[in-house]
């Protein structure tokens, strides 16, 4: 196997090829734009089978929620991101016959994703309705190197007959939104009619509006050549290029074409500068072509892996498997600070498109550590946001500080079902501990002003107000926060529960702490916040009391306060085909058990590893694994990172391999919809903080290697304060290298390594 | 002030005249039917202002509920009360100009209706576009003597002119069902439309049929009398009768017209039997007319005050209020086994028509004793819906049992917010209870043998199957019922309400208590029921070890085990105008506080009065008063009662008065909406259960009187075990009086009244 070939998804070695979960693996994207690799010839037809899609990243629509029983303070609003025109489609003409009046018969031959350079390679073939066969070439890929540009080039090559082919290429109309079925609460649902509108332009121009978001974006679409065959209509009705082709077996044609994707605009804001908008897509393919503009993408895409590529050596799926996940994540992230990462990136519309806890709790790492500018971006997003976390707060009766969305694209709650929604406050102790760990890894202390400390200080003020100190009971004289619901939604508006209270305890000392470093560093901007010192105190004193369930009996950390008085679901005894139990169970039935969907407790012991000995976290990993049916996506990274911290290389690996392959192998049997993005982000986390044990340990950065057997190496690379420094591991040693940067003292298990440039250290790994 | 006039409602009393308020106020009904007292030009006209509506009870129409997520399990449809075709509709053609094309002007001159005898007296002035003037009077009636007949008399006398009137009386057209806004969800918010269609009959009959619950009524509408001015149409395509009159202000013409109102079919019965129902519906008319059908009316309605009346002397708003309440509750209770309450009676969609918890808990005891069959009419219809009740069962996984709908027409579950609705299990328990008050007043023991135990029997199962054993903390070792909502809708998905709990537990030992009996009575329904000893114990063990949740600090019974936790909601400081609070703040922040809608856990101390002692009781009052809200109208009675029982006159007094007459005076500002039917079965509790201190005491029926400062008397009847008591209480004494049946003792206070027939006991009141 060639090094190539590692970075090569072939469609011969996928799980099965249904047209929607072909769409999604293949699908392209460069954060602001993503493209389902669909059949080229649907368009908006019924006629072909399959759910093509552009989406771009922040372009959605809005519908009312409705609810049973509407109540005070509930989100107004579904936000729906938009599917839009596909780009690769075209039209064929042969003997009279149009492909979008009469669907032709197309056979997927082959497709060929070669992530390094990320082109798309893929064959039809084709035979019209009058029995003339050919051949369609695509070659395609989301531009890396400038966010608006996709480009396609087909090639055509008749098979069985020489003769007059015609292609039409023109934009596709999308005549409705997303409208599926509703007895599955993860797929999107509604969406309105987008307003599709021509605009005079030097090439076809459409300008794309929401009808209640009041969004306009621009699509232009340029053919990049001379062949004068290529005929532009640029004043029909349906402006478009006419190709009028004489062809035969030994004579194939090829024609690339560039779209230009613009940035979202205010409605109004478009119309006043619609005539520059529209010179601006244009210019942006002037002179360019095929070659050149994929020249410029391919060297970011190979900047992309010099950075953020992992090696596994002795398991070559997973390999593959690893990259694919790792480049579907850089396809995902929105980088231009507006935008966040998609529950399934831009590869469909599942969830809506939108934009969870999941960003900073399985993603955000492998940004922050090999793409940090991309972290930055992500967090920008929140931060442009604020306001609107500020007014959520205020609906919620929290008078000061902020409260951020459980799921939204533009700011706003948009979660139907609050008690598996706006109840997970935790999501803004999440923001807090995903800004914290940018700003540790890239002591980037101008983010720290300009933006994260403000994340940190708003969120800790909610917590400040929305908890309270109990009078009663055990929790007598602590601070306790009631009636949320943590990361496990089986187990909803509880009181206490141990992850949500433990990450608000750690927003609040982050508070204080960040605190004392602007009073060095830009005082002026403590003023500004109006952070008194009895503020501070006030975090601090909460912290300090914050109450943290624990049970003396089991010796275990405790859900929330009533978790072991609820019984135990007879998981053992429960049919494989009753899960996910939230399809088959009513919520009140898992609410009164203990069961989880996924790792809560746990996920404390994961980000917190000072907290725990490891005789404390095997006590809570096997209780806790008891009661989790992995029914939620985010799971199993996190079991088997913690299986390794406790030194059970099996079942890190059992739950690591049961998750690293989930879109590639269809685990969930739901990628048609969209890949699992979190899962992904999971991946690298399983592999980063759990085969190599990375983590803040007592003395800094630390690691504490452990490979599963089988595998010969474990090499990444990571961006610190700085510094860039590669990582290789095999069964014995672990090979620490400082590539960039100054030197710095590192830890793998207790051992200091000192490291200085191209001067790499090697530790023993010691087996516990 | 004469007699008569205590029972008489007149507008010029009425604290406003908006129309909606007044159509409710005057809304007549039967059980059956429910006519609101709206606009008679109005029909379907949106140009006259008012909700005109005619509601037959159980007729409804299903939609399919929304929700922003949608889950395992949620209830699927919405069940609506029809609005159906205004019978009091009529038009009038004046100088060519038709009242339904043109909007003649209308005013209501007065309202008078006199509930002794069930007669509502109705003067309009009305002036048509021409400016001719003339008065319309109506009476009008529903015959508590045939639940079918709606029977109403109009007189047209001009004013101003003499000349020719021309009256259509036709069927109104009802072209839209309940389409209102979202913002308030205790009001009916959808619904389909109607399919009317006339069917071939000697008069103008039609078919009422609704779109998705396949139901179909026949309405014929006939004239009762022989004036040859009125002209039958029977073959129009709007069948009707036309009067041609030429008025003079000497002479007046009065016609009366009798509606027949069938039973509810299903629609395909209906098709088989349609000629059938006709001859069926008409019959009920033949031969009578307006005087002969009010005399058999009235004599229905006197024997209802024999039975059912309470004279407060001292008061005579107030007196004349609670009969407002106590004739309403008699228009609205169903009384054919297959009908129930709804909360809203037949006055108004409010609520949707929906039959909850509130027939058990706050009216029925004012049926069980003074109108006791149909007490147990309305219990028939509970058992006749047992079988969705299993059904719904096993959808909360729920393997042996019934859990009865929280909200419900059909026996489905209706509520689309299940934590303030399914999760109300309690309404379980509410049925049990319910069924044994019945039983023990009545001595019912055929009912108990045909359907009574069986509705205990299978509520109990579910209890035992829904709850568990814990094995941890307080809890340890006792029977745990968790992840419910009592009746307090502030506080949802908890640990073991005291309320519901205390109530399973009684539900369990009824089960056995009335299996024993049973033993006796009726083996085979035992057999028959699938009985066995162990399940009795099972029951026993789990009553005798219900947990039951007290805070040894306070000394008070918890509302659920995490009660105290939560912080205090600062009522104290609360602007009135954010009351309701649930219209003002976001679920997610009311059950973060200690705030109760209404009785919760005093409903317990209420239900139970033998459960605690005074001191017991004033303790739990003080706590709950000072976290209570009353936002439910359900609140104020229960809290009366309990003052009473705690000797505090004043708040007993305030509490009543506050709640007595919450409809006649628009307390609520949405008695537009409908009657609040369980706040009128609220004050007879008041009254009987508070002022007069009825109760089961440990010897047996117990009364501890206290009356009001400034009432001079309070005197009511009772049935009890086949006999019928007068009770008179003033100031000082109280006297009991046989007035049929056997010799028994009761108590007043601890003294024991051996009473015989004539023969009455007087006590003097002792106070504490």
């Amino acid at each position: 196997m060639s090094v190539d070939e590692q970075y090569q998804i072939h469609l011969q070695q996928l799980k099965h090829k249904e047209p929607g979960f072909v769409e999604t693996i293949y699908a392209l994207g460069n954060g602001h734009l993503g493209v389902r690799a669909s059949n080229p010839l649907q368009g908006n037809s019924p006629a072909y089978p399959g759910s093509p899609g552009l989406f771009i990243n922040g372009f959605y629509d809005l519908t009312p929620i409705t609810y049973g029983e509407a109540y005070f303070g509930y989100a107004h609003n579904n936000q729906t991101i938009c599917e839009l025109p596909d780009p690769r489609y075209l039209i064929f003409s042969v003997d009279g016959v149009r492909s979008d009046e009469t669907p032709y018969q197309i056979e997927m031959i082959d497709k060929t994703w070669d992530m390094a350079s990320g082109l798309l390679l893929e064959t039809f073939h084709v035979t019209t309705p009058t029995a003339k066969e050919f051949t369609l070439t695509l070659e395609s890929f989301a531009s890396q190197a400038e966010r608006h540009l996709y480009v396609i080039r087909y090639d055509i090559r008749t098979l069985n007959f020489s003769g007059s082919v015609t292609v039409i290429k023109q934009h596709a109309y999308v005549n409705q939104q997303i409208a599926r079925d509703n007895t599955d609460m993860r797929r999107a649902q509604r969406g309105n009619t987008l307003l599709q509108t021509y605009l005079p332009a030097a090439a076809p121009t459409m300008r794309i509006s929401t009808q209640k978001s009041q969004l306009s974006l621009l699509m232009t679409m340029q053919y990049l050549g001379s062949d004068p065959r290529v005929q532009l209509n640029a004043h029909a009705d349906v402006p478009n290029y006419e190709i009028q082709l004489q062809l035969t077996p030994e004579r194939s044609a090829q024609f690339s074409f560039g779209y230009s994707l613009g940035e979202i605009h205010n409605q109004l804001s478009f119309e006043v500068n619609q005539a520059r908008y529209i010179e601006k897509s244009l210019a942006r393919l002037a002179g360019e072509n095929f070659s050149s503009l994929f020249a410029a993408s391919a060297a970011r895409t190979r900047q992309f892996w010099q950075d953020s590529d992992v090696i596994i050596e002795g398991d070559p799926i997973l390999q593959k498997g690893i990259r694919f996940n790792l480049y579907h994540l850089y396809q995902a992230a929105g980088r231009d600070h507006s935008t966040d990462i998609p529950a399934k990136g831009l590869t469909g519309a599942g969830y809506e498109g939108h934009y969870f806890w999941d960003t900073e709790m399985y993603m955000l790492p492998f940004f922050i550590y090999t793409q940090p500018q991309i972290a930055k971006a992500l967090l920008g997003y929140r931060y442009a946001t604020l306001a609107e976390a500020g007014q959520r707060a205020r609906e919620m009766a929290i008078k000061s500080g902020v409260l951020f969305p459980w799921r939204t694209i533009n700011g706003e709650e948009a979660s139907a079902y609050f008690p598996a929604g706006t109840a997970q406050i935790h999501i803004n102790a999440d923001i807090a501990y995903a800004t914290d760990q940018y700003i540790s890894a890239t002591a980037d202390t101008d983010f720290l002003v300009s933006a994260g400390f403000e994340l940190i200080l708003e969120t800790a003020r909610f917590w400040l107000a929305y908890g309270n100190y109990a009078d009663h009971g055990p929790q007598a004289g602590h601070f306790v926060i009631n009636r949320v619901t943590g990361p496990d939604e089986y187990t909803v508006l509880i009181d206490n529960n141990y992850y949500t209270n433990r990450m608000a305890q750690h927003n609040l000392r982050l508070a204080v702490k960040y605190a004392a470093e602007l009073k060095q560093l830009a005082p002026d901007k403590l003023a500004e916040l109006a952070v008194t010192d009895a503020e501070l105190a006030a975090f601090k004193k909460a912290a300090a009391n914050m109450y943290l369930p624990y049970d003396a009996q089991h010796q275990i950390k405790l859900q929330d306060d009533n978790a072991l008085n609820r019984p135990r679901f007879d998981l053992k005894n429960e049919p494989a085909t009753n899960f996910p139990l939230l399809l088959h169970y009513h919520p009140l039935v898992l609410y009164r058990y203990q069961v989880n969907k996924q790792a809560d407790t746990l996920m404390s012991d994961f980000l917190f590893p000072l907290d725990q000995d490891e005789a404390q976290l095997r006590r809570d990993y096997d209780y806790y694994e008891g009661i989790t049916t992995h029914d939620s996506s985010l799971s199993r990274a996190i079991f088997s990172i913690l299986a390794n911290r406790i030194h059970d290389p099996d079942k890190a690996q059992a739950y690591f391999l049961d998750t690293a392959l989930t879109d590639l192998t269809d685990l969930k049997g739901n990628s048609e919809d969209g890949i699992h993005a979190a899962n992904m982000g999971g991946s690298w986390l399983s592999l980063i903080y759990g085969f190599a044990g990375m983590h803040y340990g007592t003395d800094g950065l630390t690691f504490a290697p452990q490979l599963p057997a089988g595998w010969f190496r474990l090499s990444f690379k990571i961006k610190y304060r700085g510094r860039q420094i590669d990582i290789d591991i095999n069964q014995k040693t672990a090979t620490f290298n400082l590539l960039s940067g100054a030197p710095l003292t590192l830890y793998c298990g207790p051992e200091a390594c000192d490291l200085s440039q191209k001067m790499p250290v090697t530790v023993d790994i010691k087996h516990a």
